[in-house]
């Protein structure tokens, strides 16, 4: 999934194509699919009763990484200081989804393997700010 | 509409089904609509190439009203803290959305409209946050 | 939530607001909204494993609908024929999960309200598909 | 972006990955992000408003990918006929938008982009249907 090239194909982004910017989005769709299987699997479990602060967190963050994805990769106009916000909300998301999913990691493979997109997410979003102004 | 209904049958609700707060998801859902249709209707209008900074803020506030919407009907577990920080976000959105659909709204009755949504949900927005803690 | 004064505001309406259709799209948000509340209050159920066949179809009907109320509320350029297939697949989904619900509306009252929403949505939609080609 | 390996470890999966569906949703995401893409900066050309089908039929083959990567990644419980029916719908929307992009692929870079990840959907689309019942 190569994003970089059809972005620069935009009318407006003449070369200046945010690389980290990029790389941000393609993390928070990796991350959304990680924490959507996950809140899949955790229904999936027998426990699940048990798992539901993991579900919740998994679906507030996959909804938050979406909305980040969406506005992150428009490139017409600009509102570089509401997407610079919802970058920082979106990792705070990661964070938090990831320290849940960490604590039943051992048990869960799905949530082991979340937590780890939730991880890569959270540090893309953190290198992206800077590029966002 | 009536969200209230459902949200009181959450086996957690147990009476606190925090009316401000379905107000507030209700308006993000009515607003998510209108910004949709303006922007629908902005690509329409033989000026659109103008109107495209509006387009753009209209797109980024119905995609922060509808994650909002999400994470606002969950009664599942616990997210409050992230909660309120969307619903602060989002209230900024519409404010932005509304500052530039009504500098044309003059010209378009849906900038006119959708000024208007985000105006009353960027209300319902901040009328909700005391709720969320 | 009045949707049918903003699109009789869309350049290329030109009185034809469609009607039907806007009462679909209404349905269907209101719909999205049921079968999200009641798939997160199945997940707070003590018998949430038991209930994971419903949380399916729940999610499965939330995000059909929501696509078609993306796609009807556009009025720009034409795509009646997708269009068309998509409120017949919505429908369907409704149906679907309706069935499901109705299975438990005796024990769960989110059960109960969703498949009444479920229900009518998917009146909706079928009252909707003529005026869709 | 390594979906197969979470969607592995869903409790219920037990080694029936269903790999062509999982290549199916990765080609959606690929998809949407393109057709996403390809709107935004098609408001952005000064031809925007001679470009309006262009975006009308970009955004609705959008929102049906996102649809089937939403409801294709799921593996709790069963929805497989509504899901064959979807996939069909991807792959004809996926061939409408592509045929659109395909008239101006010389003048739009990104038009051209976005023809070929809809051609790809496409048949990575047909490809999975035989998997899914």
């Amino acid at each position: 999934m190569d994003f970089r090239e059809i972005i620069a194909s935009h009318p407006d982004v003449q070369g200046s194509t945010a690389d980290r910017l990029i790389a941000c989005i393609h993390e928070c769709l990796h991350c959304a699919q990680a924490c959507r299987v996950c809140a899949d699997a955790c229904a999936a479990e027998p426990m699940a009763y048990d798992l539901r602060q993991c579900i919740r967190l998994d679906q507030d963050c996959a909804d938050i990484c979406l909305a980040t994805w969406s506005l992150g990769a428009r490139r017409t106009g600009r509102n570089a200081e509401l997407l610079h916000r919802l970058i920082e909300l979106c990792a705070e998301a990661c964070r938090l989804c990831a320290e849940e999913c960490e604590r039943h990691a051992g048990m869960h493979e799905h949530c082991r393997l979340c937590a780890e997109a939730c991880r890569s997410c959270e540090a893309a979003c953190r290198a992206a700010l800077p590029e966002v102004h």
